[in-house]
């Protein structure tokens, strides 16, 4: 590849951890490239070789996300139920998700949730996910409104397991949490005759 | 009450109604009070009378569901399971929301899905009533993370049903189909050993 001068196997991850941590310093709108490169010690020009912008340093793994929804979801056994496949889904972005730091990923939960603007980008990012794993299901033979419905509670799930995972009282891996909350949707369904 | 001018009893409801098709037709930022007003055959301060910006005719019922979905919720007997409970807020969601126009409603949803502020709001209230509803959860003890997940299963409900009343080949009432809708959720949760 010849010489990529101070290009560093590890750059991306520091321009990540710099970011994160300006972002919940200063807020998100106050920080720019040049200083999240230099905080990582590295030039800005680095950083655009990682990221388009720095909004792409919150959800450049997104698609990357979907895609191991999706191939979790259509991967399920054709014996599994919707909220099964869709738990299947779920599995693969715990994979996914669980492989950062907590620190880190609770710092990007916290910039996020401070931004109206990111915060609509984020929950439309999921809606996204939430539609794609709702197309996977019809695929799968679910009519509608059923496949809405277990993809929609599927990506509240998510949501609901990657909060309590970024919360300090809870310090199991995420997929063990991603798991449990699943498990207590199951249970919380079921009705009780009054 | 005195002379009340030109104050009309339906005031308020020629306003929503304008002020939606306006929104509909040129967008929400295009769209002006005194464009609304002049619509609606009235003038700029009664539009003020009734409201405080634009924005308040799309969210001014607001905190009265929140009310009335707490108040369901709080109201539910002892014996109620979580989502049972949650069940007869939405049951109260539905007798308020159910009563508007359902064309209107379906311009109303529009309008929020096409501006992403808008969008961002709207679920912000859906978290707010989502967070109101845990809390009354767990006041009736159901424990964490129950509470929170049959809190915002619930509330995505809401969104999905809302959605489905307002389609155009969903031709039941809100009631019947925020019930199905939750009916369908404890089915699509049933886990199928394969």
């Amino acid at each position: 590849m010849g010489n990529v001068g101070r290009w560093q196997p590890d750059s991306r991850g520091r321009l990540q951890e710099a970011a994160l941590v300006l972002f919940a310093e200063r807020g998100f709108d106050q920080t720019t490239a040049a200083e999240i490169a230099a905080r990582a010690g590295l030039t800005e020009r680095t950083f655009f070789r990682h990221f388009a912008d720095k909004r792409e340093v919150l959800f450049g793994g997104s698609d990357l996300l979907k895609d191991r929804i999706v191939s979790g979801v259509s991967g399920a056994p054709a014996s599994d139920g919707p909220l099964d496949a869709v738990a299947r889904g779920l599995d693969a972005a715990a994979a996914m998700l669980g492989q950062f730091r907590r620190d880190l990923s609770r710092k990007r939960q916290a910039v996020i949730s401070a931004n109206p603007e990111l915060r609509e980008r984020e929950l439309a990012k999921i809606a996204d996910y939430a539609a794609a794993v709702a197309a996977v299901l019809r695929d799968r033979d679910v009519g509608e409104p059923q496949a809405t419905i277990a993809a929609e509670a599927g990506m509240t799930l998510l949501r609901v397991a990657l909060e309590r995972w970024g919360s300090a009282y809870d310090d199991r891996d995420l997929t063990t949490t991603m798991r449990d909350t699943i498990t207590e949707l199951r249970a919380v369904a079921v009705a009780v005759d009054g």
